[in-house]
């Protein structure tokens, strides 16, 4: 099978490096090109922002090149660029004929452009043979869901399908990874809950509803569900805790909740794809778990399986606890497993 | 005006302390004795648990006594014992002729032990000349309600008088000092959120429905509100935050909450009782307010006002930010609250 | 007496706001001007940065003025410039005849230049006639020094009267407002030790032989103590712990220290000034104290008293831990006192 | 090769479970029985106290034993039993026949009980022919050192050797992992540091001299060097730093003492024991590193490397920063290394 060389860019923030963690050794695709902005022409490994652990040393060595389509040589690209500057780029890499896989904010809610869960929504991908008509570019974009939606729409869809779901109230604890780096000021979150983040709750609201949604005659069909969302800072490091409140159409009990969220399995799954999870909810039995600090990197592929636990349901109205790693399902990884199930779908070419 | 002796019951906790920093210069209230259990003996200084700051010499130098309805010579007791010991000991004391104001968990559900939010449900206090002649006690047993249960209902009741509540589904996020010293080993919550504070989430459901509901011909009708409540522990020092989503009957719209919240006052304001805050509500309009660490002390009472922010509403949802001291207005400053409301009342005798 | 107007330069960051609490009821200065940067033209309320209180309404209505002396009118100035904005700013103030009272690095180190901690070295205020002299100048500059230096120097002078001091060993453990805002970010210091500090360690050990040694001659004779210090940064909000050894030509023991240390009192004391506080070194008996954020507003003007705790004594071996306010004493107080100092000593006019 | 099956004592604590994490896949060593206390009769997935990632199947299926050698069968045991604990068992396993290592403190500093870090002092185990001979035991009690003394002695060791060291002072900034679960409270220890750590400053002061010092003539030679600890706990999971001054005899340089430190290797290097890192101590040449949580796992067997950085020299004094592990190097890994050395010299039998 083919080997695919990739570009990331915006390579040298919190997400790159775990774009970088996650495809260094990955069976398919080989790290090509990184970009960056400040750092161009500095050698990787002096340009990486944050506390992340040390690349390895070919990563290491690899000089930071323009995000500039015609100094990129790869055969698609994975963008965690900053809003403006995706919005920028990522059409110019689409127009010169990269795929590109986003885990920016600026296209995700385009009438064209797909907002892919890959366990979810695989069947939106198609929506790129009409994206590159009428855009006219030989490439395309692809682009994944904020952090936060990921934790929420995954355990949804299952209840969805079974139950049937109208309406959820969501209240999210999100880590300060979140916010990048520098993010947010020590100062700010020591000892503290800030009960704001600028813009998330309406791209829960709104990109839940997208995913959720039916791909059909050419458009996506939004689901009706209705999504109220508080988001949080808390001084966590990694990982995005929802408590999730749902009133589903069906009446459910405890254990009919957490077999359907324990045995979802859905196509990466399936296919065995090198970044699907074996499991993509865990279901925690325990009183008190998950538990961010503990739990954020669960999963057979760690980070890419969102845990669930204290379900409580009384007869259409279920409670849960999500936990999910932000920067790796609800970032790098969901957008690499996407483009897995894309290679799988012939979106990349042979 | 007469002045009232008080004791303390399990003065050498967390709350206990803030009993004596809030009575230490009581106009109406002074201290006469405090009880504990191992330390029953030594100088309250040298048997005083926790973190808090030194007490006044005189305090200081008081020795602790058991918890014995004949050790203990006063007008009136406050309790904030365990539950467990609470059970034991406040019915003897209430038996010996002494009026008793508890946060204590223990009785605050029993059928003729009124339930008490100062602001709220004043009238309730009533109830306690049925529970004498019932019970056969001299004194009598007045409760207040769990520290997370205050930050919700105070915002509710101006709400629920004017525009009906019928639905509210609320995540807390509660700081370490709920738990009492020692409490939450830092091994658990460091850079960590623990879903879950065993029996908070019933007390939260239970005890909304009987403060916010009425006394009449002589027993507690209590609220048609449904709460589901998911409590939840995070690193935060003092003050509990909770993100509250409600269904009213009739619709809203922002300013309409805000300035219902906002201007909301009752009894205790009415009669400017001492530790009665200007506004039991302090309403931020900033988009990122109230933090826990910044605002627990809110109000011209530091610690009284239960602080309310990011009010949102569509129609009949309303979504808003309440963060309250739980040491304070959650336990020590509301029963003294209650208390002063109680000697209005004449409950306390001349 | 006379009331004397003065203006705060950099008055919107943490210190700024430390100088407008302090100030806002000083019974001889009163706010006259604040001056800023990008904020110029704004509102103090609005421009203000980082996590404080609200400033009380005159202040928080006053407009931020741009830092140039042809703007402001008082009597003189407090600077809390960052280094190289007061290295330009504050010789334009003292050459327009402002006295400026500046805690920030720029000229601390300069030869005519005097270092000033109120208890310690109140007569190398006579520098500033020299100053004057050489350098043409009607206003003069006043430094006072690094945050950490204060927290070393106030214990070490009462030990070097009596006992000598011949070589000082000291790991600091700062908080995070020392940094300023936004400062050090979360990631990089949630459950993190930080062992660097830019700069901190030579500003330690080149301030504290300054501040150490005579006047005389018209010229600063160096004190010949050695000081070799570590600085590190820990996840506390403000309070700079350090843990001293130093090695004494005297021996002695633990008693004596203690009381060189709690007895000490000095200038400020006698005049009983406004914000000196009764004690300048507050001693901790207590096995485990003082601690950062239980012990960091030490004194009767809180912060202004460091607090030393855990001494310990091997002839001529002397262990101790200091704790100071990096904001109050080791700046916005600091300088306040040196400036009252320095009415005394007829140097603000009458 | 023989494989040695192991019990573990006190196998339900923090350490306890490093132990089993450890052991698991052990080449030599198999888990053959868990003692522990309350939790007696109990599965150890039951048992287990704190916050570990769950054991492995077999182990988590495993009945917790009572600590009595005559329900334990095994080859030998590892203690991590509490002080106390480790007092009146620990002998009476020598006595029934058992090799014992362990990290507790009870019989660290006896005069025929080897303290051993393995790559400093491994001759010391031969002590334990005495002991038994002594003793009348059939088996014995070896010990590691307290987990701060490890991160102080093993970079001594080499410039000990080339320089000579005759004074040490050292602060440390230890995690709260140290004081076992629940140890520190919360309450306690958020955005505070506590400079005090009962009884841990004398084990630094009194282990280093031992472990320093040579064997010969059937007795411990203590070194002669001076160490002055001064032990603070910090809001940190796990990993204890140490800031290091200490007076050579020989004058040095930077280059000097990071080369004397990067290259040092011992007896478990040149074995190649399973357990030992390739370098026992890694040398960090960045400006701010090593960082308590980004370096705690230092080492090509991670949490067995010591990493140093921050050295500074001048002359004979010499300035570091050391960061440890201190439940694998400090506790379990230190003591598993220790009977892979006691192995190779034949002292576990064939």
């Amino acid at each position: 099978m083919k080997t695919y060389s990739v570009a990331i860019l915006g390579a040298t923030g919190m997400v790159g490096q775990h774009y970088i963690k996650m495809l260094y050794r990955h069976p398919w695709f080989r790290i090509a090109a990184l970009t960056g902005k400040e750092s161009v022409g500095r050698k990787y490994v002096e340009a990486v922002r944050g506390e992340a652990p040390e690349p390895p040393k070919e990563i290491a060595e690899m000089e930071v090149l323009p995000t500039d389509p015609k100094k990129v040589d790869a055969d698609f690209v994975f963008s965690c660029l900053p809003t403006e500057a995706a919005r920028e780029a990522e059409p110019k890499f689409a127009e010169a004929g990269f795929p590109v896989f986003s885990d920016a904010a600026a296209y995700r809610m385009e009438g064209d452009v797909p907002l892919i869960v890959p366990e979810i929504n695989p069947e939106h991908l198609n929506m790129v043979h009409i994206q590159r008509k009428k855009r006219g570019w030989e490439g395309y974009i692809v682009t994944t869901p904020n952090c936060t939606t990921v934790g929420l729409v995954l355990p949804l869809q299952p209840l969805k399908q079974s139950l049937g779901v109208k309406k959820v109230i969501v209240t999210t604890m999100q880590a300060v990874s979140g916010a990048g780096y520098p993010g947010v000021a020590s100062l700010s979150i020591l000892g503290n809950v800030i009960p704001y983040i600028s813009g998330e709750e309406r791209k829960v609201e709104t990109e839940a509803a997208k995913i959720l949604g039916r791909y059909g005659d050419g458009r996506f069909i939004y689901d009706s569900v209705e999504v109220y969302a508080t988001c949080t800072r808390v001084p966590t490091l990694d990982g995005h805790m929802e408590s999730i409140y749902l009133e589903t159409e069906k009446p459910a009990d405890e254990e009919t909740v957490a077999e359907l969220l324990a045995e979802y399995v859905s196509l990466p799954q399936e296919l065995n794809l090198p970044t699907a999870p074996a499991r993509p909810i865990v279901v925690r039995r325990e009183p008190d778990r998950p538990q961010t600090r503990i739990d954020v990197d669960a999963g057979t592929v760690p980070g890419m399986s969102v845990s669930v636990g204290r379900i409580r349901v009384n007869g259409e109205k279920v409670r849960f606890i999500s936990l999910s790693h932000n920067l790796i399902r609800g970032a790098a990884g969901g957008t690499i497993l996407t483009a897995e199930v894309a290679r799988h779908m012939g979106l990349l070419g042979e």
